[in-house]
């Protein structure tokens, strides 16, 4: 662990997510530019934002596949759209098998070129829908600016690529998965608030009819986009060729979902609860929940040491994930390093305790310490790792109104978007022009519509103009 | 599913082979020659095999991480097996980002080159070792004549790369990963018992000192190798500049391992259990463990099914995955498609059945059918269960037994393995040449030597001079 202290969030949070990224040994860049290495500690975390996912994918309905990681490059180029959208950012491979290829091959930017040209086989008649699937993967796009878990030129997902008959079932589809699936994980397990809703035109995914999205609050007032649900309309299945017979013997081309959430949740997760001590992480999603460290001198070390580890033994028993720190250092030093990493819990065990029969527990969030006897510790470390959890969600959920504006007027609307002090908002007519306007004047974008249509009143915040839509803007990673 | 009959597997094999995976669903050739897509059952016995062998990686203490996909080609030459290994299998992105590369990256074809130049950097006291990590990944390898599952363009793995003070831990390590890991998933969650043996200097892994491996039979008489686990030496810590301060204060290069397991696993398990009405699936990795089939006319089907439904429920509760087949078809094709789809257990529910509160349940391994009372109905299928898990594997350690032959002169060897009846066990004396001359003779390989050296005796069966080894050959996939 470095011994300058971190930098404070409020000096500068970019070198703050840095900082917290490399000292907690979460990620580091790669000898290839703009890849990353996720470390032991990153990757547990994205390994329990998975298990979160794919238990819930699958309880939808939902079954995991696997399609190639190489498309030909006359595939992709079939959607317009799609490779108007991911074209400066594919990767080509021109050489295989000591050879060089008949045709290039692109590294999947998503999958939903390969996956159509599959599912015109797959998809014949009504009966072969919906097709509900899934698959884990890994993505490269050609990232200029890179930065760790944010913006890498290769990074994991899950994508959901699904079929269905109907316009209203799509629909239906793509809400299912950003409520009960991404909002459910995000919010419940992640301890993240989230906005729900609807993109713009302009922040759609390319050939999506609607791209719905959960946006959330970093502790620097911009936002993230944390997921998004396509809905793709029956583009797709004409682009690729996908007709089925339908009920009454009519051909008919299916409608399309998409889905994705990547590893860049796991720089939501710091940026949303990290503080300038450095990671607050959710008990749900810790790689170590409860870090049990010794207080010992030369002469009580073996007594200490042996009582700490039956303790974290009696823990583990327990269904805690516990973690015994017997490294040869000093309290001080582990009590700073367990901070920086944002293990929920700490238990210190010192000789007092083990005369009283106590241990002293210190909450990570509120840095709040209190004693626990040792017949109840069990109980007492369940619950205080279930108020960890909701406290933090309360905390970011406070966080979240507080930076939430309503502006009057685009004097207003500017000086808090410039400012990235979070939501703002307001009534927009709906036209690209007014967009465009605030987005070149701030450089912040519409992060979000509400998901249903309609029922709006008042004027455009940008022209004055009839509103169309109520807008939420911000400045966004 | 198809009306024909599947082919026998004594008539052809490898079509056997292809119609099974292809009516049984499990993947199909992709858009891109060699590839594969791994549909929902396929990738679902992949779950399977990979949920087990990462809670084995994980208790034998590796942590997971995520290297990147793609590797400066440059990297990868500075290791000259390794390259001389590879080279022809190698993809590589020469363009990216709308721009030729100024150097051009290789697709991981395994990604020793990439992790050891990371370990440069995160190895530099005896503090540092052992480091006990693995990655879930996909690899790359240009494979000229692709078969779905055995050799694909692209297949998944996890491949575990550790760093260690001392040779002797580093061989324990590669054999704990051979015995604790791989024969642990593939004899008691696939049901399938393997030889483990060592590889001769001609199969090793290039630039491995030493390459442990499982042998599979597979039901035409092949071998497969299931899993391999190298001891790699110092070689890759020289190669990578992985130099670290021992104990005593001097310089040291740790010792390497590293080991995979790759989706073709789920071609031996077809091969392995496989008979000529389809697949035949352990329980322990079977998609449907038990399929419920109603057996209805007209005027009860609503009762029947109703019947059926609650059967499955409860089923479910008890913890068995269970399949309600409530398809409008007729029982006969639902008893040969599960039959061809290889669930263990079917539990047929006909108008007798309900009236005597009895079931019929047919086991796919004997084809055996007996009444079971409803009452009862938990326990018995949960011994069936077992009873079916625990039977598999006997029948293949019968065969294997069975096929596992000790020819006593040069003839008899050649007879034996041009015939490709199994394994086949003598002296060897060591050398390149007798090597090369029964795999010129017959295409048989060395499949395997006895983990430990030494204490041979005899003669070599090729040459007649003195045995070196006790050498297992086989034909192989």
């Amino acid at each position: 662990m470095s011994k300058d202290p971190l930098p404070n969030q409020s000096d500068d949070f970019p070198r703050w997510y840095g900082e917290v990224v490399r000292r907690a040994d979460l990620a580091e860049h790669s000898l290839v530019r703009g890849a990353m290495v996720i470390k032991p500690r990153g990757y547990a975390i994205w390994e329990a934002i998975q298990d979160a996912l794919d238990e819930r994918i699958k309880a939808t309905g939902h079954q995991n596949v696997y399609f190639p990681l190489l498309v030909p490059v006359s595939v992709l180029e079939q959607e317009g759209d799609l490779i108007e959208g991911f074209a400066p950012e594919v990767a080509v491979v021109t050489h295989a098998g000591g050879a060089e290829l008949e045709e290039p091959l692109a590294i999947r930017p998503t999958s939903e070129a390969v996956i159509w040209a599959t599912y015109a086989k797959w998809i014949q008649s009504y009966r072969d829908l919906p097709l509900l699937y899934n698959q884990w993967a890994n993505i490269v796009r050609w990232e200029l600016r890179p930065r760790l878990f944010l913006r890498t030129t290769e990074f994991l997902w899950q994508e959901g690529h699904t079929a269905h008959e109907t316009e209203q079932e799509a629909i239906a589809e793509a809400l299912t998965i950003l409520h009960d699936v991404y909002a459910d994980v995000v919010e419940n397990v992640m301890a993240v608030p989230v906005l729900r809703g609807r993109k713009s035109a302009t922040e759609r995914f390319p050939g999506a009819v609607d791209t719905f999205t959960l946006e959330a609050l970093m502790r620097d007032g911009k936002a993230l986009q944390a997921a998004t649900s396509h809905y793709l309309g029956d583009g797709f299945a004409r682009t690729y060729g996908v007709r089925y017979t339908g009920r009454s013997g009519e051909e008919a081309y299916p409608f399309a979902t998409s889905w994705g959430i990547t590893t860049r949740l796991v720089g939501a997760l710091i940026m949303a609860h990290g503080d300038d001590r450095g990671l607050r992480l959710p008990p749900a999603v810790a790689p170590h929940g409860v870090v049990v460290v010794p207080i010992y001198k030369d002469d009580d070390r073996a007594q200490i040491l042996e009582a700490a580890d039956a303790i974290a033994k009696r823990l583990t028993t327990a269904g805690v994930r516990v973690t015994l720190d017997d490294r040869d250092a000093r309290p001080g030093f582990k009590f700073a390093d367990w901070e920086l990493k944002g293990a929920p819990l700490r238990l210190d065990l010192g000789k007092r305790d083990l005369e009283r029969g106590t241990v002293t527990l210190v909450r990570r969030d509120t840095l709040a310490s209190e004693l626990a006897t040792m017949d109840e510790l069990g109980a007492i470390v369940s619950g205080l790792l279930d108020s960890i959890q909701s406290q933090l969600a309360a905390q970011a959920q406070e966080r979240l109104t507080a930076h939430s504006f309503r502006p009057t007027s685009l004097v207003d609307l500017e000086e808090l978007l410039r400012d990235a002090t979070g939501f703002a908002t307001a009534g927009w007519c709906g036209t690209d022009e007014c967009e465009a306007l605030v987005k070149e004047r701030t450089t912040a974008t519409i992060r979000c519509l509400p998901i249903d249509r309609g029922g709006v009143e008042g004027a455009c915040i940008v022209c004055g103009r009839r509103a169309a839509e109520r807008a939420t803007w911000a400045q966004a990673y």
